[in-house]
């Protein structure tokens, strides 16, 4: 299983607020039906590398669609194929017990 | 203000799973009193810009006091200083109200 | 036309250097046929999206290949579809030729 | 050693190019006298860490000096503390020689 996230960040829109660009990636997320969560500086999404791959080609074209002219995207993945613990609670469950174990 | 997301990660460990590194990372910033997310991904941080790159430059440096010897610190700044609303809540609220609004 | 940065590392390897899986991936590049170039941090990309994407998968899963069990790979997307300069050589000119204008 | 790359992209300017600010901020570089080399998609530096830092710091603060008001910064650090091939060179040297190695 793969955890990975997106930022989507729109160049040259005039002014500094990019949030209904982000909303409308979100949406395509959301309407993918993978799990999700949305955090201060992007959107991390869990499940099958090939299947997450699409969803993010499609994010990435969101701000054309809105008048863009160019668009910067940072993908960060995260691929485990061993028994570790994962995906997007199973990676913050683990480093919560470890900082719990030790106060 | 700034919002700023720090993942760290050391090379070279023998097993693929960094919790107890990340763990200790996650204290430094906890000590430091400044508002935090854990996110499966990496730690998101608000404050003033200046008052944050010193716990940034403490977090880049756990794994190496536990053995590493390498480690890759991947940082993203977002640094706003117009009016907009910002931080690890505003950032989330903007973007949630814009796609209420649409739904 | 999108120029695209990619850097694969596998995690829980036995040593610290990774340059055989470097190595593995740049060869996943030469072979596509596509114009980039190798930097101290990555891989660099020109071409179009949809041609590099299928690229960037391949590199992703070189590590896995050759015995890693994570692989974590962060990917930057600068898509333009304006007139302004572009590419490997075209980003890399108009940066100098502002610092020569300014000199 | 370190070896950081660093992109500076600000965000709600009028057109989508942005070579002024990154000229800008490679002047900052070239000022300090550490070694770094302009690529396609950012600025790499080696040297200590700590004699970096404070480059970083004055290249994020560039935009804002040009009328900016957000700014994104993209910072990736890799530190080498053991005896391995590292720097701006050997970096690229230690891929290429096992590229050759295999043909």
């Amino acid at each position: 299983m793969a955890v990975v996230e997106i930022s989507v960040a729109p160049l040259g829109t005039a002014t500094p607020g990019v949030s209904s660009y982000v909303a409308a990636c979100v949406e395509v997320v959301a309407e993918s039906g993978l799990n999700y969560q949305l955090t201060p500086m992007g959107t991390v999404i869990e499940g099958e590398l090939d299947e997450i791959l699409p969803v993010l080609r499609k994010m990435h074209e969101v701000p054309f669609t809105r008048g863009a002219q160019r668009v910067s995207t940072l993908i960060k993945i995260d691929d485990r194929r061993d028994s570790g613990s994962h995906g997007l609670q199973g990676k913050i469950d683990s480093v919560m017990n470890r900082i719990q174990t030790r106060s």
